[in-house]
């Protein structure tokens, strides 16, 4: 997976590694062999810690998907359909999104190639993505929604098919911020003034540091994760880090759901452990809302539930949170038995969140 | 309900009204009476047509919320701590979100006039809204997600914190487009080539449209709705269509939830009925997908299910879906028994929507 900013590049090599694929069914079929395709098994018990990258990457375990049964031949023939549109897509500089291609194979010639739903053609091209090397983004696929925001003192240029945008996240656009592109690799960064990135889990809060001239104050460039952060928002956030070489924190709600929307950003997830290199941050880092938090600064605060309890037992015996920050913390909180929201620390004021807690927070932590 | 775009206006009258509220429960004390306020009824029984603005509008019945037990008395006591926060709020030219107001609540001196839960803060806000008859956004209350996003031959400047933006939203905006603020009143249209506005609920669909160059082609504004449309995305739509004078078309899936999302732009909402003439655009108009389309070009379609009928039947009885249109298309959807999505035009090809669903639907419709 690259992580220039090429894009003609990048969409040849998509290209070529498609055709590749296919080009091996037809050496197959032309010497005689069933024709078959070797997969990366995507699954917990195949991931593994890639100590040089600091990632969860995926392990040698393989399946075979062969043409030696109906289901098996199914498949591949919905995979080199699959391929030839794509292939096509790359060729007219097109692009589209996950769905239209399940409604798409409906209009193919060959009944057996189209997907029985949106999950199989979700599933494919996942595949095409493991066994090419190559990204969803670079086939020229995009999600339903991006939908996240940026702010903060940086230039950038982003190509369009309109032609080139170059804008400024503080002085070019508007209270909302920055729309990420759902391809954020036609982005390059001209110039900023950023001291470290903040990720922002709700939008409630993004707009309260915004409001308070967070970002001009301490030099941030703010990114909204909106939730679980869509890749869009992960890549440019990984790429902000590589590229501009700036600290990277991650700000959320304190319960276990919001650990796991960190844990997306800096050590990706088993569904995308093919993509880790490209989409994970490693070296993000933490702020709160820590258990810690609603203790020491008395956080209005809601019972964990039932399923707060396992999430939270499942972080413990999970690898990716095995320091001793997690364990400390994580443990803390089944103790409280407490979770607290990122606006709680509203209780303190509007200001106590810029005034106060992330300037704390920050220089213990060494960004600022 | 003011639709001028004067900030500092709306914000004196916003408080005027505000310290009015509070007034007359300083004379009622005086005057030796039970302090009470009389509060519009928000209910279904209680909406009703107006002929001449078009949309629907609370009725004329009221209830009264008295001190004169102790769970009114809470009530008014917690309305006067938060006309003085908002007050307050107005005066430094600040704002928060209705979820820091209920937080925020935790720190007033009085323990009764915190908030029990966020429900109620929301509530009271909106009942702040129907008595002063000043909307949240000129309060400087912001929701907790705004998101939507506008791209279309449109200049407009943007009053920020910061100064104000000049932003053209096809040359001056990436991909993405133009993020819609929390409060769109902060807004003048300074330009524009747009024949109409096309409000889309999908983001696929949305991306689809500007890959292709509709908006250029076309000269549409593309809004994306992003689902059941945040306030701010009504807003706009409203002000585009009343101060630039431009039909508001409505693009959707082909469901009962959908036409609901279209009843919100076209009509508002019962909730929202005391702001319909803020919100609402009655003349915005629904392009598809009808359950016709699904018939006539032989859609990929799903199977509806119990809760669509009862929905689909909820709607024959709705005020505001009792036109012959309405009527027609969803007694075909019953008795079809399907429902499609906006994507499903892919299943005809990518340019489908933009070479021959749209332009033959909205000739029809008399818009181009």
């Amino acid at each position: 997976m690259s992580s220039d900013t090429d894009i003609t590049t990048d969409e040849q090599r998509a290209r070529e590694q498609l055709v590749r694929l296919s080009e091996r069914f037809y050496d197959q079929f032309a010497g005689g062999d069933v024709p078959s395709m070797e997969i990366p098994t995507r699954s917990k018990s195949n991931i593994v810690f890639d100590e040089d990258a600091g990632v969860w990457v995926l392990g040698d375990r393989h399946s075979t998907r062969s043409a030696n049964s109906v289901g098996g031949a199914k498949k591949l023939l919905k995979s080199i359909y699959a391929v030839e549109f794509l292939a096509n897509q790359l060729d007219e500089d097109r692009s589209s999104t996950l769905r239209e291609l399940y409604y798409l194979s409906e209009s193919w010639d060959n009944e057996y190639a189209q997907f029985n739903d949106q999950d199989e053609s979700n599933q494919l091209i996942e595949d095409l993505e493991v066994v090419s090397g190559v990204t969803r983004e670079d086939f020229h696929m995009r999600p339903e929604e991006s939908g996240a925001t940026l702010m903060g003192p940086l230039e950038l240029r982003e190509q369009t098919r309109r032609g080139d945008r170059v804008i400024h996240c503080q002085e070019d656009v508007g209270e909302g911020g920055y729309q990420i592109p759902n391809n954020p690799d036609t982005i390059d960064f001209l110039d900023h003034d950023a001291d470290f990135i903040l990720c922002v889990e709700t939008g409630g809060m993004r707009d309260r540091l915004v409001e308070n001239g967070f970002d001009t104050d301490y030099n941030t460039i703010v990114v909204h994760l909106k939730g679980q952060p869509a890749r869009a928002t992960r890549r440019i956030t990984k790429r902000l880090h590589d590229e501009l070489d700036l600290p990277v924190v991650v700000f959320t709600d304190g319960d276990p759901w919001s650990y796991r929307i960190y844990g997306s950003v800096a050590y990706g997830s088993i569904k995308s452990a093919h993509l880790s290199e490209y989409l994970a941050t490693p070296a993000a880092k933490f702020v709160g809302i820590r258990p810690q938090d609603i203790r020491e600064y008395d956080l209005p605060s809601d019972p964990l539930s039932d399923s707060d309890v396992n999430a939270l037992e499942s972080e413990l015996e999970d690898p990716r949170f095995k320091s001793d920050f997690w364990t400390e913390q994580i443990e803390l909180q089944l103790d409280i038995g407490k979770k607290s929201e990122q606006q709680a620390l509203a209780s303190r004021g509007l200001d106590f969140v810029t005034d106060e807690y992330l300037p704390t927070r920050l220089s213990e932590m060494g960004v600022i």
